[in-house]
């Protein structure tokens, strides 16, 4: 059995971070190790004043990573990282990981650099360096990286607003980082309200454009579930050189799986509601159905559509 | 779907407390909210100069139950406490689980009263009075418990030597708890090493007697894993009142699946060793392979063996 460490944030309640990452990955056969770098009673958008709990010290997380590595530096097939709620956070996980992965280089790490998203930071702004020194690495630590529009500009180091510069974009960071998920791409080209466009670009390969449509309703942990499936369709890949799995189609059903789940999510939320931040009710509505699709995260499992949109 | 909330360690790699409660309960479609008291990177039994990661501070752990039972007091169907490191977190526990029983006298709490086993103490002699407390308040808190011999004798406050010892000290808890597990008895009449009893008994009926063969291999978070499947089987009886099920079988197919999973590990171990506690190699190969072991935790998936033995 594949096993993966996956260092990000723990709700008691819902599922964003490692409660999103972590099911999905046991019900395809992962081991899933979670090292807890927040423990809150449920996400942010319950409105801060419902938020209860607390991040994990730093000098908590360093021991624990540090432990981890003196015990189980070979066990670990895969890494996976996400929300970390500080600059020393980002920083301590990077170091260890970067220790893993020289420990052991076939070991696959996804690194979700979680900034913001349409313009807007929200993390502290002394967390992009941190996360631009692991992307941007001549040591090429990072397999794959599923950045947002916002934060691939921040990783790239300018704006993009054609396809060109979109291009020019993943040129850049394909000198590190072999596998680029762009989840959801706002540049003008693609801009049209009922979907969402996704590109999926493997280094040396024509990038893919996906579209989806947009479910109009606010779902949390949707990110964290993404990379977590992405990092099984890609390690399938890449720890398999033999393999006929193909990456355009393995993106492609791991954007069916998530459309199934919000599908599933929607469909036991009363009154097909629209959730809206700060709401804790409507927050609690709109979790993540992820127990009742336990069915459906292995490929053969689902109906598959077809969202190739077209090549970059 | 039926939701619970977990109060017990977290473990980051292996299986014991939450980890080994979560998953199995995930796949039988229980939404788990895991309260983690600790977050380590190992269970104990690797050495302790292996076990790295810190205890939930006091007052984090107060502030995180605390604002679970504002958002949350009316969302669950059941309560699970296993393992806590201190008086404290099992007083604090101990409040907030009241809180919510009191909030809503429907839920089931299943509290395994982790102490000890054969006859030595694993936590501070002052968490004694609180499980005591506990146990046997007139608020008749708990509804299912889950103690071994030893930790039996504790709550009852006394010895047990025979099987009248053992039927008396039933009688006495059954005054505030409905649904009392012995998981492993050790008192002379049954004494065999090839064996491990089990004695279960539900308030007003005769207790059984299970009688399962003993593998001879030291695995951890099995206890875990008893007590979160059998709320999940004792659930199905006390939330239906016209349930046909019955409380011998539903145990004796926890005992079933328990045997099931400890074949699954060890099928999986190199040379079927036994494992020694302060090996971590050793421990790293007896971690419970609850992932291999995914499609029996529901009922219908497993041969059933009949393990009932006697009637005490």
């Amino acid at each position: 059995m594949p096993r993966l460490l996956a260092t990000q944030s723990h709700v008691v309640h819902g599922y964003v971070g490692n409660k999103a990452a972590t099911f999905p990955l046991q019900c395809l056969g992962w081991d899933v190790d979670c090292c807890n770098s927040v423990q809150f009673s449920n996400h942010t958008g319950y409105g801060l004043d419902k938020v209860f709990g607390t991040i994990t010290r730093e000098t908590d997380l360093k021991e624990l990573l540090s432990g981890l590595f003196d015990n189980f530096s070979q066990d670990y097939q895969a890494l996976l990282s996400g929300y970390l709620p500080n600059k020393n956070s980002v920083r301590c996980m990077g170091t260890y990981y970067a220790k893993f992965k020289e420990a052991n280089p076939e070991m696959i790490w996804l690194m979700d650099p979680v900034m913001g998203d349409e313009g807007q930071l929200y993390v502290s702004e002394d967390v992009i360096p941190e996360y631009r020194k692991l992307a941007l690495s001549p040591k090429q630590l990072v397999d794959i990286i599923t950045p947002n529009q916002f934060e691939l500009e921040i990783l790239y180091g300018g704006e993009i607003k054609t396809k060109e510069h979109l291009k020019k974009a993943l040129k850049k960071l394909h000198q590190t980082i072999p596998v680029i998920i762009v989840t959801s791409c706002d540049c003008k080209m693609f801009d049209d309200k009922d979907f969402i466009y996704c590109v999926a670009s493997m280094e040396g390969k024509t990038p893919i454009v996906y579209r989806v449509p947009f479910i109009d309703s606010y779902f949390t942990g949707v990110g964290d579930l993404f990379s977590a499936l992405l990092l099984d369709r890609v390690y399938k890949i890449l720890s398999n050189p033999t393999t006929t799995l193909k990456f355009e189609d393995q993106v492609n059903n791991v954007l069916n799986v998530i459309q199934k789940v919000l599908k599933i999510t929607r469909s036991y939320a009363s009154g097909k509601m629209k959730a809206k931040m700060g709401s804790a009710l409507e927050m609690k509505e709109m979790e993540l159905r992820l127990i009742e699709s336990r069915d459906i995260y292995e490929t053969i499992n689902i109906h598959q559509t077809d969202y190739i949109y077209a090549r970059l």
